[in-house]
């Protein structure tokens, strides 16, 4: 008899993406991701409004799909604080619809999906007490299979799609053309390594895309919201999420000159993430045979100003990047690294200025293609 | 908007059940259940032909109400050490039993539930790589509705069941005439004692085959194994889980007479678990209405011989009851308390041979009644 795994999982990814979404530190203590992800959270209040929208005019289709309940899945909630507030308003959004057009009100199931190594623990020990749902977990990787054939009625997945499963081969390997030497993240000097992440990137992202094709029911509706680049930004003047994280390519580099750990092992160090433009995301999401674009914002993301202190914005990557940093570099470089990092960022004005963060909130709505 | 929480969930059995199953010691360290369980795994080889049996004769019915997803259900999975084995043998039985009246086999959907507060995140990092089914967890107390409305095929629930939200009030009392003074579980000097823990356990299995009956659809099965007592033993030469459990009481009285707290401690204390004969279970599952019996059976339980020393029952019974007794007596007693507990079980010639231990699997099977 095969097994589950063989079929339905895809295989690369199982191995590879826990050790990328397992990034985010555990638990709800002061370097948690629970308590540090205030950034992320600002992506929910902008969204909303136009998510309850695209649910108000576009789900009218699903309603003849459904028996008694309607499932809703959130593919990347981490430990639920910014997942909660989303799939609550969600909730609340679809009730309201479906009393102008359904007979009987369902019951509402939420899954909540990211990898096995998530702490689920401390997802389920927040749920908040008001919830308008039933609350189950979902483990495993959401480039591959996870729920049932044709059972999904709202797909919803905030600031997870641009996690990786693996850093893009080229950008690795020595002998490659790509090959990204002391570097840790793609920028604008290396066309030939962003374009590997881009490939990366989009691979990832067709997988995710047939996966929840297979899942959701015809009529159903998808919102994805992920972080990005715009096309055009001034350097001397503004900065991204991926500023920042060349940032810390520099501090890494400045300690392997000082003899913390050698140069190659900032070489062979890559951050397996890659933030899109939305012209980007649009061509991938164009291509797929399974989902239509029903709608897709570039939005400003207010998260922005929760992190007004230089210091804050330190504890807040601490919490997202620590454990891929101490799986590569051990621990013990981490305090001098931070300080490091905190001591470039106070150093600039640009980075003092949260209006100066161009990092963009992308939101696409999709349905799923009617053969 | 009404909150899922006010009219689907067992408002006592939520603030109550969460305590009494949450004694289980949580991850897999020598202390924890998942370490020490496997007394209790001795049932699912004991239930494992019958069950299939069961499957491969009563299942047909079922086959009508599928869409392409099985969804089978373990209520009360704890960290997933027994429930494994258990799933897996029923999956593949229900597999085998599929095959030979249904055109196409479906997947397969588990649902692992347990308190909110189970280790869900030790269940998920030990899920066997050979599994034949997609891995969901469901957290709550199993006493309300969970799932979705006729959407479980079959349900199973192993050593579960005689744990109880809270402890009998009337035995908790001391106003009550069966208060259960200086003793911490019914014995058979007090019948009114005996009387309360049953009359709990059968209002509590009332309400676990409620919430149940609503989830299932109609010619599903369910598997209950529960530990009990035979009607008959001599405790002059036999012992059962209650003999080992009221030694208990008697150490935590020698404590309490050498002052390490007072008697009243004790008196307050009770543990809150019923295990039935099979006839009063029989009794309690005949009053059902939703429910029908197909099969019952006393088994012996072939876990016994895996506890062949007095210590290795002293270690398993701290991984069960260790919270619940540290919880009240404080955790600075234990070490004392077991060693108490040792040293009486070491000095009778009864506990020495696990051939003496009657302790009784009952293993029913149930369908819900067509209206």
């Amino acid at each position: 008899m095969a097994s589950i795994i063989g079929p339905h999982i895809h295989k690369r990814a199982l191995l590879k993406h826990t050790v990328a979404l397992n990034a985010m530190n555990d638990g709800d203590g002061p370097n948690s991701y629970f308590q540090n992800s205030s950034y992320q959270g600002g992506a929910v209040d902008v969204t909303k409004p136009i998510i309850e929208e695209e649910i108000a005019t576009k789900l009218d289709d699903v309603v003849q799909h459904l028996a008694s309940t309607f499932y809703i899945a959130d593919f990347g909630c981490s430990t639920g604080r910014n997942s909660f507030p989303a799939i609550q308003f969600i909730t609340q959004a679809i009730k309201q619809k479906l009393k102008t057009s359904s007979p009987k009100i369902p019951e509402f199931q939420v899954l909540f999906n990211d990898v096995v190594t998530n702490d689920f623990n401390t997802l389920f020990a927040s749920l908040p007490r008001d919830r308008l749902y039933r609350a189950a977990a979902v483990p495993g990787d959401f480039h591959g299979r996870l729920l049932p054939e044709s059972s999904l009625h709202f797909g919803y997945s905030s600031w997870s799609l641009q996690w990786l499963t693996e850093v893009p081969k080229a950008v690795a390997d020595r002998d490659s053309p790509a090959w990204n030497r002391g570097r840790v993240y793609c920028t604008r000097e290396r066309k030939d390594v962003c374009d590997a992440y881009l490939n990366q990137f989009g691979d990832e992202v067709e997988s995710f895309l047939e996966a929840r094709a297979v899942e959701m029911v015809s009529g159903g509706l998808m919102a994805i919201v992920v972080p990005g680049e715009p096309e055009f930004w001034n350097p001397e003047t503004e900065f991204t999420i991926p500023s920042e994280i060349n940032l810390f390519g520099s501090c890494l580099m400045d300690m392997a000159k000082k003899g913390r750990f050698s140069e190659s092992k900032v070489d062979s160090f890559n951050f397996p993430f890659y933030l899109p433009t939305s012209q980007q995301l649009k061509v991938i999401l164009e291509r797929s045979q399974s989902f239509s674009i029903e709608r897709m914002e570039v939005l400003n993301n207010p998260g922005k100003y929760t992190l007004p202190s230089v210091d804050a914005r330190a504890v807040v990557y601490r919490a997202v990047l620590g454990r891929l940093l101490t799986d590569h570099f051990g621990s013990e470089i981490m305090d001098e690294l931070f300080e490091l990092y905190t001591k470039k960022i106070a150093a600039s004005p640009i980075f003092q200025n949260p209006d100066n963060d161009k990092t963009t909130t992308i939101l696409v709505v999709l349905k799923p293609k009617t053969d």
